[in-house]
């Protein structure tokens, strides 16, 4: 592999496998706020979303490049610091920084593009669901909100819901490992990741898959609970609305999905939990706790279009 | 091969070639105006500069991903006509637009990631070339640096050298399918774009490559020549110092560079044009025109750290 210091950087895809590709751009005071949040966690979280974005095939990262945005008044401290935590979060899931581009810009930008691989029978889309599949997530939903409205203001929250919401928001881990080890299972229909909030992310899995959803028992993360409690707000909207928890969220095919979910935990040490179901009839439902009835559930998460001007 | 609208793009890169990456990261204000610039024209140089980085491997363009950075004041018209230069090039030079992402930002923004292919016995690195090489370079230089002029200021130029001069600043063609050609040629040592001005340029090749330089002919654009003069600067400055021509600078064994010239004019229309010699002694060097003994020349082209603070 040529990095660095070239035209371009090289490598030799494998042989076997599919080539995936995903880029993202973050920019300070839309997507993050450096001067609220460490640098090492500003970089982490760029290049862990991108990582989630490729679990979410079911391949694994290879390779990034990163392009920097400097602004006149970014002190160059804050862009080592953001370097220090993309560059030990890609060191952890085996991901060469390949190249990239520093260039001048109004406000500290990161635009990072990731390459991963996967073999052609794993990859898993989206759009793979089907009516009758139990949707499942990985691990708990509402830390990383709860530890944004820690950023925000001062709660009353037990040390170690706080110490764990505000690393779910500042160093969330991307399921890289959990992403290839489910895409191997043929039951495994859709896969995808749970950036944007999971009513947000499952009305996209139902829709891409022809389906619609209905959501019941949503995993809320002890966290969420007791900064949401402190808060007056309700932990489930932290769960369904809040985003960034980059989750993987899976259409499994019911039959097997007793045996995967106990598989998963045994291997992971995180739980894989039934959320909802696929159904043919389209839309978005939630099913409350002892409600006989499911009702309509708008998708409030995170939409990247209703942010552009147009 | 899966596009849009996933976590990622999918595709089968070639079983029997490298995979080649590139990115880079545009700012309105920094890189281009586009208050003075139509957005096709914007569109295009920003994929172009990523197809002249993977022509100047040896490699051809397989696909593309943009990353769009929208401000609040952007005209949405703008970004369009931006999308549809970007795309025309993508289209001429059969590059996929697979994915991206579109973010607000405080400038109009464009991070391109372009991804090709090239045989492992063409791949040619800038630190290829040795001393005794004859340093070549596709086409001529200075164009674009006129046709930035002529967006400056009002000039007296022939109607056909301005037309030509505005043509290679809007819309600089990438040396794709040259790129490959040359590197095919076991003669061809080293290879490398012209992007940043052939003085930056030329000193960067040699260094890589451990040598040093004399620049003695260089191929002035006729339309940079009558540009220059109608603007009282010197031809040589813009063919020198301007950057973005996107021309290739190539080391050649010299006694392969007559014949390889004449199959590149032969091929391509253009001519390949012997600019230097790569030397032992480092450093570059300028033999003006009747001259006995070589100048010190200072690199003065386009240095992207130097426009970041810190």
């Amino acid at each position: 592999m040529l990095g660095i210091g070239d035209d371009a950087a090289a490598w030799q895809p494998s042989r076997s496998h599919l080539s995936v590709i995903t880029s993202d751009a973050l920019v300070d005071g839309v997507h993050f706020d450096s001067r609220a949040m460490p640098g090492r966690a500003i970089g982490h979280r760029a290049l862990a979303a991108n990582l989630s974005d490729i679990a979410a095939m079911g391949a694994r990262p290879v390779l990034a490049t990163v392009a920097l945005g400097i602004a006149p008044d970014t002190p160059l401290e804050l862009v080592l610091e953001c370097y220090r935590g993309l560059a030990s979060l890609a060191v952890k899931f085996d991901t060469a920084i390949v190249g990239g581009d520093i260039v001048r810009a109004p406000a500290l930008t990161f635009s990072i593009t990731v390459v991963g691989e996967v073999a052609r029978t794993r990859l898993r889309r989206r759009s793979g669901g089907r009516a009758g599949d139990v949707l499942a997530v990985t691990g708990a939903l509402g830390a990383s909100r709860a530890g944004l409205e820690l950023l925000r203001r001062d709660l009353d929250v037990a040390a170690d819901a706080a110490l764990a919401a505000r690393a779910a928001f500042a160093t969330p881990e991307p399921r890289v490992r959990e992403g290839g080890w489910l895409a191997a299972s043929t039951h495994v229909h859709a896969l995808m990741d749970c950036s944007d909030g999971l009513s947000t992310d499952v009305a996209r899995l139902a829709r891409a898959s022809g389906c619609g959803a209905t959501l019941s028992a949503v995993a809320v993360h002890p966290a969420a609970e007791a900064v949401a409690r402190a808060a007056g707000h309700d932990p489930l909207d932290y769960a369904l609305d809040g985003g960034e928890d980059f989750e993987l969220i899976v259409a499994v095919a019911p039959r097997a999905f007793g045996h995967l979910r106990e598989r998963f935990a045994r291997r992971f040490g995180t739980p894989l939990r039934a959320v909802g179901v696929l159904e043919r009839e389209p839309g978005l439902r939630f099913l409350d706790a002892g409600a006989q009835t499911p009702r309509a559930l708008a998708a409030a998460g995170f939409d990247h279009l209703a942010n552009v001007p147009g």
